[in-house]
C-alpha cells in the first residue's frame, strides 16, 4: 500500500490506447506526425489562448527547459525555499540555464507572498555584483500540498510584472490545483501572468510525457533548439503528443485529479490534528512520533519520512488510482492513531 | 514511401506488448522496479561481461550523456567531421559537457583510421593554451553507411588508450553493425576498447528508449546524477527498461536489424554505379541529378538531399519495417535510372 | 574621506618599485619568467608547506577558479548565507563551475559552526535527486568583519574532511586575519584542512593580482587549464607575479593589514554601543538612524548602507592607507554620536 | 634575442608612468575613477563614432566575453579554421558562451571569403538539428600575419548582416592593421560592419589591459555583469583604465605598431623565397628545413616551429620593442640562409 509518490502511478488505460493508435500511424519523425501537429490547438482550446506546447520526458525537464527560455544565464530566479527546482532537480537549473541562481524566498505552506518576496527583495542591491532576478517561478500545487487561489497568483503575477520579471509555473499537479479550486485553467494562468507552466501528466496517469505551455509566443523562440540540443525531441514524437492529447482531450486530467484529491481529502479528516499543512490537493503532512510511523509502515504502508519539516514528519501522497481498499486501511490505521 | 530515415519507423509489436505489461506492476517510481533492476543483467549477459545500463530518451541524449562522463568542460572529443555529434545534434556535447569541444578528423566513407588521427594530433600541440583531447568517438555503423570491422575498432581503441583517451561509441545503428559483421556485440564494443556505447534501439524498432552501456564501472559514477540533471530519469523508469529488455532478451534487435540492412543491400544491387559509399548497412548514399531526384518523388519516394557529400546527393535509408511493396517499387525506380 | 570599502585602496609604493624592477626583464611570455617561476617556492616558504601558486586578476576569480577545482558541474558547496560567493559575485560560482549550487547556511557574525552545518545537513537527502556536497567553503576574515580562530578552522576542516569534502577559504582578507590572531598563516589554513586559498593582495595595497594557493598538489591539476580557458592567464605575468612577490617576501602583507585592523579598533571603541558584530578585522558594522547616517556623510564621510544587516546598518571599512586625518574625524564623529 | 611573440613585449614606458599617475588618485573603487570615466570618450574619439568600452585582462578575455554577447548558448560563430579562438584559446568560446560551437572555415593566408563562407554555409541545414550561427569573427591582423583591406572587411560585414549575423573582430593586432593599411580605424571596424571590437594593446606595449569596444549599444546590455561573474571587473580599474587612455590618446598604438610592422618588413625582404604568407603586418611564416632552424638557434635567436602550416615551417614575431642589434643581426642571418 504506497503513498510514497504519485509519481510511481499506473498509467490511464486511455493513454495506453492512444499510444497503440499511434503505432498504426504513417510513420513521421521528430514531430512533423499529425497527433504532434494537434498539440497547439488542443492546448489553445483548453486554456482559451493561443499558446505554443512542447512535449518532454519529465518534469524535471519541463521546468529546467522552460525556465532556461525566461533566464539568461547570468539571471536568478525567485522561488519558494522548499521548491522542487531547488529541492528535487539535482541542479537542472543551473545546467540547462548555463549557470543562473536559485533565489530562495521562504514562506507558510509553501508559498510565496508579495510581502515575503519584498521582504527577500528588501536584502538585495541592483548593481552588477549581485544577480539580478528575471524570472518568479511558482509551484502549483504547491510541495506543500496547498493551492494557490486565482487571486493569489495573479497577485505574485502582478509583483513580478511590476519588476519586469517573467512568470514561470510549476504545474507537476497543476491538474489537482485546478480540481482543487474548481477554476478555468486559465485563471491561475495566463490570466494571471503566468508566461510558461510547466504541464505535468506524468503524476497524473501518464506514460512519459509532461508538456511546456507557451502563453507569450515571443518566449518560446528558443525552445525547438534548447530542447533538441537537451536530448528532448524524441524521434518518434507522435507517441509523446498521443498521450498529451488523450489526457487533455477528454478532460480525464480533471477527473484523474480530483481522484487523487479526494482520497487526500478522506485522510486529511482522520488526520487533522496532525496535518503540518492544509490539505488542498493530493498531498498531507503530518506529525508522527517514530513510534507511530513504524506501526504504520509494519500494517503495510510506504510512505516518505519528511526531513524539511523536521524530524516528525511524513508526507504521504495519495495517487488518481489509488485503490479503496488501500484509502479505507490507512484512513482506518490513522483514525486509530489520533 | 518514406526513407527519409529510421527515425521514424514504428515500433515493434513486441515492444508495445511489453509497454502492457508493464502497465500491470505494483507500481514503484524512478528505477526502483523489477524492469529496471534486470537491465544490468541482460546486458551484461548480451555482451558478455559485466556492464552498467542508463535508459535515455533518444540518441542524443545518449551521446551527450556518455561523452559528458568521458570529457572534462575544458576538454576535447576526437571524432569524424561528419559524426552525428557535430552535425545533428545541435549543440548537445559542448552543453551537457559544460563547453568540451568537437575535434574533427576528415576519414573516407566515415571512417577515422589511425593515420588520419595522427596527421591531426600532429597539427596540435600539447600545451595549455590548446584544448587537449580526452576522448575518441567511433561511429557504428558510421554516418556514411559504413561499418567499421572489428580490426578496425580495435586498431582505434588502441590508439586511443596509448594516448590515455576514452573510447566512446555511437551506436545508433550498432545492431545494424553487429548484424553486418556477423561477430560477438564485445567484438566491436568492450573488447576492441570501448569505454562506453550508446547503444540505439528506437531506429531498430523501439519506442522511446535508448542505453547507454557502460563497461568501466568506475567511468559510470557521474551517470546517475547527471541523467538526473538532465531532466532524463524517467518517474515511470519501468516502461523504458521493458522496451530495452523486450528488444534484446529474445534477439529482436538483430532480427531488426538483418531486416533494414537486407533491405539496402537490394537496393545498392540496382544503384551500384551510383554509390557515394560501400553499403554496408541500411543507408545508402547516392548522386542523382535534379531530374532524376525529382522523377523519384514524382513516383512517391521521400528521401533527404544530402548536402554534405555534395549537391547532387541524396540518402535513402531502410527501415526495420520498411514495406515490401516499397522496397521492390524503389528496386524497379532505380533500375530504370541507372 | 572614504570608507566604503579597501577595494579602493592605493598601491604600496614597493609594488610600484616592483612592477618597474620587473619591466627590465628580458622578456617572456606567460609565465616562463623568473618571478613566475619563483612563486611556487616564496609562498611555500611562507606557509611552511610545499604550495602550487596561481596568480589571478580579481578575488571573484580566484574564488571561482578554486571551486572549480573542487566541485564538479553537478556538485554542491556547503558556504555561509552572507558569504561574498553568494552575495557579490554576480553567479561567478555555477559560471566557472558548470552549474555548481551554493548550499546556504546561517550562522551568527558570518561564521559558520559545525552545529550549524550539521543542522543544514539533516534536512537534506543523499540521493541522486538532491545536489550532493562536494566541498566547504570559509570566508576568513569573514564578511562580518570577524575571525575564525584556528581551532574554528580546524573544526571545520574536521567536520568537511569526515564527510569528504574538500575545503576552500576565501581569504581576501585572509592577512587581517592573520594580523588579528597573530598565527602563523598555516595554523588557519592547510593545518587547519583548507585545501585551496584564495589569497587575497588587491584589498591589502595591491595593484591587480590575486593569488590563488593549493596545498594538496593533486587537486591542482586542471588549473591551469581552467585559467587558460577563463582568460586570465596573463601574456606578461612577470607583473603579476612582481606584485605577489613584493606583497609577502618582506612582510608587508602583515604589516598593511596590521595598519588597517588597528583603524577599525580604534572607531570600535568610540562605537562600541553600536555594533551589530564584533571588531576582529578591519570592518566595522554598526545601527544608524537615517539621520546619523545623513549627519555622517554631511561630515564627508563615504560608506555604504548594509540592506543584508538591515535597514538602519552601515559597513565601515578601514584600508591599509587610511590617512590619519580622516580615522582621527570619523573617531571624533562616531564619540559624539554615541 | 627573442622572436617567439609579441605577447611578451616589454611595457612601453608611458604606460609606467600612467600607472604612476594613477597611483596619485582619490581611490575609487571598480570603475568608479575618473580614468575609466573618460574610456568611452576617449575611444568614442579615435573611431568617430559612439561607443562603449570594457577592459579585460587578457586576448582570450576580449574575444570570450565579446562573442558571449553576440553568440547565444546553442548557437554557432563562424571563424577561420586556424583562428586564435579556435586554436589558441583553450576552449574559452564554450565556456564564456554556455557551449556555443566554432563553424570553422578554411580560407588562404588566414583569411576568410565571402565565397569560402558560401561554400562552408552549403553544406549545412537551417533545421534544428543543426547548430545554427549567431555571428562571424574576423581576425585584423590575422593569424597568417596578412591584413584584410577595408573593401575585403567591408564584404564580409555585408555578408553576415545579410544573413542576421553579428560581427566580431579579434582584433589583438588590430593596430598592425590599421598602420599597415595606412586607414581611418573605423574603415576596417564599425563602418564596415564589425559590431563588436577586441581592441589589443598588451602585445603592443601594454601590461595588463586590453579592450572591448562595442559599436551598438544595444549588444553591450549584458557586458557589465557578464564580465564581474567572469571576475573580470577589477577592484581598481583606474590602471586598467589609465594604461588604455595612454595606448590612445598621444598616438602611441600606431607608433608601436609601425616600428613593429617595419620590422618584419626588413626581415620578409631577405627571406621573401622561403614566405609562407604576404607580411603585411608583424609576424613572418617561414619555410626552413631542420638543419637551418638548428643554425638559427645556434646563434641565439628563439622562435617557435609552426605545427599548423606543416613541419617544416616556423614563425618570426617582432616586436615593438625589438632591439636594432637583435632585428639586423636576424636580418643577416635570414640573408645568409636564402
Amino acid at each position: 500500500m504506497d503513498f510514497t509518490s504519485d509519481n510511481a502511478a499506473g498509467v490511464h488505460p486511455a493513454l495506453m490506447h492512444a499510444l497503440a493508435a499511434a503505432q498504426d500511424a504513417e510513420p513521421q519523425g521528430y514531430d512533423s506526425d499529425r497527433w504532434s501537429s494537434r498539440l497547439d490547438g488542443a492546448f489553445s482550446d483548453l486554456f482559451g489562448t493561443a499558446c505554443r506546447v512542447f512535449p518532454v520526458p519529465s518534469g524535471t525537464a519541463a521546468n529546467a527547459l522552460s525556465i532556461a527560455a525566461l533566464v539568461p544565464p547570468y539571471g536568478g530566479l525567485w522561488c519558494h525555499a522548499e521548491a522542487h527546482v531547488e529541492v528535487d532537480e539535482a541542479g537542472a537549473i543551473p545546467f540547462f540555464t548555463g549557470g543562473a541562481s536559485l533565489m530562495l524566498v521562504p514562506g507558510a505552506n509553501g508559498k510565496l507572498t508579495p510581502a515575503g518576496l519584498d521582504e527577500a527583495a528588501a536584502r538585495r542591491r541592483g548593481d552588477v555584483h549581485q544577480v539580478q532576478p528575471a524570472a518568479l517561478s511558482l509551484t502549483q500545487a504547491t510541495e506543500s500540498g496547498t493551492v494557490y487561489t486565482a487571486a493569489e497568483v495573479a497577485a505574485l503575477g502582478h509583483w513580478a510584472k511590476g519588476r519586469g520579471l517573467a512568470v514561470h509555473m510549476d504545474g507537476a499537479r497543476f491538474a489537482n490545483a485546478v480540481a482543487s479550486l474548481g477554476c478555468h485553467p486559465a485563471d491561475i494562468s495566463w490570466r494571471a501572468g503566468v508566461d510558461i507552466l510547466s504541464f505535468g501528466c506524468i503524476k497524473n496517469g501518464g506514460m512519459s510525457a509532461e508538456a511546456i505551455i507557451v502563453f507569450d509566443d515571443r518566449l518560446a523562440s528558443s525552445l525547438p533548439v534548447r530542447r533538441k540540443r537537451a536530448g528532448m525531441m524524441p524521434s518518434k514524437g507522435r507517441f509523446a503528443a498521443a498521450q498529451l492529447l488523450a489526457m487533455i482531450e477528454g478532460g480525464l486530467w480533471l477527473e484523474n485529479a480530483r481522484a487523487a484529491n479526494a482520497g487526500a481529502a478522506r485522510l486529511a479528516r482522520v488526520a487533522a490534528g496532525r496535518l503540518i499543512h492544509p490539505v488542498e490537493a493530493n498531498s498531507l503532512f503530518l506529525r508522527l512520533d517514530a513510534a507511530e510511523r513504524e506501526a504504520l509502515r509494519a500494517e503495510g504502508f510506504s510512505f516518505y519520512d519528511w526531513e524539511l519539516e523536521g524530524p516528525d514528519a511524513i508526507r504521504l501522497v495519495v495517487r488518481w488510482d489509488q485503490s479503496e481498499q488501500a484509502l479505507a486501511r490507512l484512513e482506518s490505521a490513522l483514525g486509530r492513531l489520533s
